[in-house]
């Protein structure tokens, strides 16, 4: 999985049938500080991630393994919300 | 997914059985500005994008998940048009 | 397999279904000198890897082939734990 | 897809059994422009490409999707012969 | 496949069972001039390379395909030695 922080949505009315109905958010992979790392991802969201929050998407073929993904033509969906990230030195609420 | 700009098109007439008639679309990865990232991919037009537009593209096993890619020898395509995206502080019409 | 260091660990408690009763951990990629190169992953740690040793992950569809991690939404796993790598002219113990 | 530049070519013959028989070329991949970006792969050719001429590959599992790599242990293969490349402002022949 | 020199081996003795007898290697990827790039991998060697060697390597669901890593819990596997790689000027003996 890949840490993420919400940053905004994305609006398409023209697309591939199997993506209706999924909210669609743009999300940034972050690092260990919760630093930007300017990689981009439109994940599904599965689980109701708010902008600015933090949490893990899968990526690939596994975006397919959640109740309401499966079989679809995604590739990005977010499946957790971090609350806590525990690190040697210190810990983060995120 | 990832959020793309359509940049050209591709002509390819010696080329994989699989491949006749689709339309061969060069794209380039944007971030949430909607400014280049040099990471070029040609994908496969599912829903009629034009040269400057914004979409979202599916890779790698992903691709072959859409009505008219289904089983064929593709990696990347085209699944949807961007008309807007929302970001915390401002919205952007693409 | 990547070689990583954990330098963390990640705790959710909203997330799909499938990922419950996991321990998640934050992992860094390094080379062969053993030091951080930036790429992160939470991956789940299927042989009980501790804070700062390093060790093996699986990514990708890979990730479901471990006794515990069958059919679930992950897409990144710790196999290995690495006691030991012997580099042409010398030898570091992890 | 991807598109590439062939470099070069590869011979081995200590190898996997599933890979005898097929002609390895060296590629890089290129933007735009047609000029270098340093990611290298070595890619099945199934549809003859000579050295310094452009063409699509597709990675991964896809590249088992063709006539002559059904099955077979590779996960790279050039598909399409790229003749022309249309972008807003200019053509390319390639 | 990606081009890769053997820098090293892996010791490993708590690991995933699938993981149990396979000789791991540590590579990283090079270019067409055999320079380092700093990408690294641990991969299972089903051929016999030794040090140094130029090799190529598959990733992902492909390290499956051979005859000694079906269905293991693998995702990166050395497939062939390299012994001769021709550019359009030069010829290079690995």
């Amino acid at each position: 999985m890949k840490l993420v922080k919400v940053i905004g949505s994305v609006t398409s009315t023209i697309k591939d049938p199997s993506l209706q109905g999924f909210k669609l958010l743009l999300v940034q992979t972050v690092g260990a500080d919760l630093k930007d790392k300017q990689d981009f991802f439109v994940a599904v969201d599965t689980i109701g991630l708010g902008e600015g929050e933090i949490g893990l998407i899968v990526t690939g073929s596994t975006a397919k393994y959640t109740e309401i993904t499966r079989h679809k033509n995604i590739d990005a969906a977010i499946v957790a919300k971090v609350e806590r990230i525990d690190l040697e030195n210190y810990n983060l609420e995120s």
